[in-house]
């Protein structure tokens, strides 16, 4: 199984590709940030954040996406921010039929360090322990991108069965628009 | 100057087309609402919302897409579903190279109404009025749409230089992107 984990975010929106399964050593396949300037118009920044993770799923043709569920506990302006570019990452892998799963930041931290209240520090070291890697991925945002990607490869196997469960009862999402014009 | 108002929400996007100039009586072009289903995975109802704005800036070619700023003081879920697809609206827009413009929702009340604490009904009978319509739109996100396209024409003037003033010093938005790969 290879999997994007995207850690949202309008200044640095981190991405992690990591293949394998549950219960197997796991692999690393790219690693790194997207990038947008804080002065440019909010427009322009989410088109950059599309380009980005379009770029992302083209090279590494992920068969699921996993996205950090954003709560708006934090400051205000930042968790805007956030929603808006979790809704690109979001709408780039679904309008591509990739699997979108969300993971709250403490269901991320307890996969991979056994501590939903683990700091960044903690789970940038098991990232590095559960990659294999030299040092721990710069900066947090990637390291976390990993980490929602690693959550998602080790909750797959009881979220999958939900989830085709409920496709198959669903079918197609249709849209719905209505209008009139003068 | 032709403005598409665009009054974001996950279950009901409100979408309203104005023509005019600040001044000069305006004239509806169109009104209708993006609906999503609310049982369905978010990244297919951003999908669906996508496919509903790029409908209707196809179909109306507008000059300027005017969006209500989200705040977060409101009900914490919905001000989530609002700023996603708020962003969905805005990059369809930057995508095409229209320039977005935020404004919120007592400058829109204000600019329609005069008070920028005026109720739903009262921004729904000035619409009517200033449009010339025969009866309010409904639903009410309709008619947010309108206000807030018809906020735009008339705030217009001065932005507008101060956008192009802005824009004229940064140049074109960069993309940053790193990476490593395995």
């Amino acid at each position: 199984m290879r999997v994007l984990g995207v850690d949202p975010g309008l200044t640095r929106c981190g991405v992690g590709v990591v293949e394998g399964v549950a219960g197997r050593p796991l692999t690393m396949v790219g690693v790194g940030v997207v990038r947008t300037p804080a002065d440019a118009e909010l427009g322009h920044r989410l088109v950059a954040i599309e380009q980005g993770i379009e770029a992302w799923l083209d090279e590494h043709r992920p068969e699921y996406v996993a996205v950090e569920r954003v709560f708006s506990q934090h400051n205000v302006r930042t968790v805007m921010g956030t929603a808006q570019a979790s809704a690109v990452a979001m709408l780039c892998a679904a309008r591509r039929g990739i699997p979108v799963a969300l993971h709250t930041p403490s269901e991320v931290k307890a996969a991979v360090t056994g501590s939903g209240r683990a700091d960044k520090a903690q789970v940038g070291a098991m990232v590095t322990r559960l990659l294999r890697l030299d040092a721990p991925p710069k900066p947090a945002d990637a390291a976390d991108a990993l980490a929602l990607a690693i959550c998602h490869i080790w909750r797959a196997p009881a979220q999958n069965r939900l989830q085709q469960a409920v496709a198959a009862h669903r079918g197609k999402t249709p849209i719905a628009s209505k209008g009139r014009t003068a």
